[in-house]
């Protein structure tokens, strides 16, 4: 099974990539986990663009995800919300004719240096899966506080946040078994 | 009394551009309105480009935001909730260290094809200006639905349409005034 | 199988309830539909009377839900968001000890005098649904604008909205299905 | 200058009932705090109740309220959202044709036992009170995490929380007195 990791900040030394980049060894037995390619090498979207055709950069994103298992998002809350560059990359894969987020399974996360750790980020963002009819597992959720002070030279090693995390991708395997269990029958 | 014009849009035909271009017909006399440049040029927002230096078009957008006595944001909803380019403008000056928009009153509008008129993206837009404390009116909301039957060669020409927004504007410019003279108590 | 439906609104002519009683005559065959008892026989909750003891009229709402394959909510919005008696309804059903609600399909439809149909009350619930780990269909939805010209002496008659709603039913069905195919895997 | 604090739990041992209860300490000087009667005492909102005349409960609640200079709603997080007997109480004091919350100002604290403080009940009752055109102060907003080790046998006693909550009235005194200038200007 093949999972592909989104992650909502761009600059190197992102707290949210460092969590992104613990989860390959965390996973379940089974389970690949592989970052997508950052979110600004997007255009901002405009209409006039995907009216002249779908840019590559996007074409190769939509990919990548609808050839994945399930999609994993790993976002900072960027002014009580979900940051613009990431919410810009799903409103172009939202455009892409072959619809690469519709029924796929979804995991969210979020990390911040204060203790509501991107919490307001995750409702925003679980609102627009609704209208992508994404599947998105609803519990347990994991929002870290403080991650400046598990994050060690770009590696998470706090490790209550690490088995907190493995939990939650062990409760999300079974949610993706199940739901293409379903999704065949 | 100047309200600059920030729009969710960047599409040539958009329809929520023809709305905001019609503003300026429309607002209460001795106000002038000035559309803002397109959010299209901005970078995705990166802290590491932050750190070498606010880039000059975020710092224009600044200078131009911070000068003005009012912000209108007139946007689209890109599934359900605020466009990622317009958010993406917003986390840009969120980080302009003179804070442009702190405090200053702000004015939501939106339109769509469909008949929830943008609610969605306005409400979300609405916990983001909390977060930079902006003066946001609460009522009347202008949410134009239908936009594609009101709009005619990228003029705003329903009557009823323009009719309600000038009412809205007409509250705002007693918002304004009202918040200056707070502000100046 | 057996669905059972929430009304959040209380008085003898809702119309809300119109579109709940409606429920039973276009869902699937093989479905039947019941009504739940009103949300107004619940008292305000409040922990001391839970620490006395689940309220009997609590506890037989619990129990008939815990029966039932699945949870309709059928709700108008009060002040852009859930009717308090519905919410009511929903913070006792959370805390009896056998979680009647975790893991349920659930299906939302809201209708509203006005043109938005009570949207902004389906995206709260849908937040408060991830708290209780609900299983929540996505799409179609079910946001009945202008509902007082489409019901007749209680009765919903509008045929574009039955219609309409008759597809949400069926698209429920499958998702129930699959949903209990999964969890039985 | 007097206000008026709703709170959003019932049981006598509440921890945000303690919070409400510690404001007159730390208002600012020449503000008196009273606590509203409890939400508890409302029947479940019924148009058909509201037809054969507002109850005396509701009717005294909003008396009140229209006769207090700003209103302060302390609440927990039920399920993620707001309080049902809180949200309740709010709908039947928007329908009191005297309308005693329109253009009230309006101050938001929550209390939770765990680290988010209540924060999702928050910006619910946010988006409530943009309907109601209540005039809700942005920031500071206080969030109190771990409230079960800041109250002491029913009395707020944690240092640093109180001292919080000080600055925030202090900042909602500044709120109001120019609120009401700018509206009598």
């Amino acid at each position: 099974m093949k999972w592909v990791v989104l992650v909502g900040s761009v600059r190197k030394g992102s707290f949210n990539a460092a969590v992104a980049r613990a989860l390959a060894g965390i996973a379940p037995e089974g389970v690949s986990v592989e970052l997508l390619p950052s979110i600004a090498q997007l255009p901002i979207y405009d209409g006039d663009i995907e009216a002249a055709g779908i840019p590559d950069s996007v074409a190769q994103l939509a990919t990548t995800v609808a050839a994945a298992d399930a999609l994993v998002i790993v976002t900072p809350e960027y002014n009580y919300s979900i940051p613009g560059g990431l919410k810009n990359a799903i409103d172009w894969l939202s455009r892409v004719p072959t619809k690469p987020l519709k029924g796929k399974p979804a995991l969210i996360q979020s990390a911040s240096m204060g203790v509501i750790g991107g919490a307001r980020a995750q409702y925003h963002l679980r609102q627009v899966l609704v209208c992508l009819d994404m599947a998105v597992m609803n519990v347990p959720e994991v929002m870290v506080g403080g991650v400046h002070t598990k994050v060690t030279d770009g590696v998470l090693t706090d490790q209550g946040t690490l088995s907190f995390i493995e939990g939650q991708l062990a409760a999300f395997h079974d949610f993706v078994r199940k739901h293409k269990l379903a999704e065949g029958a």
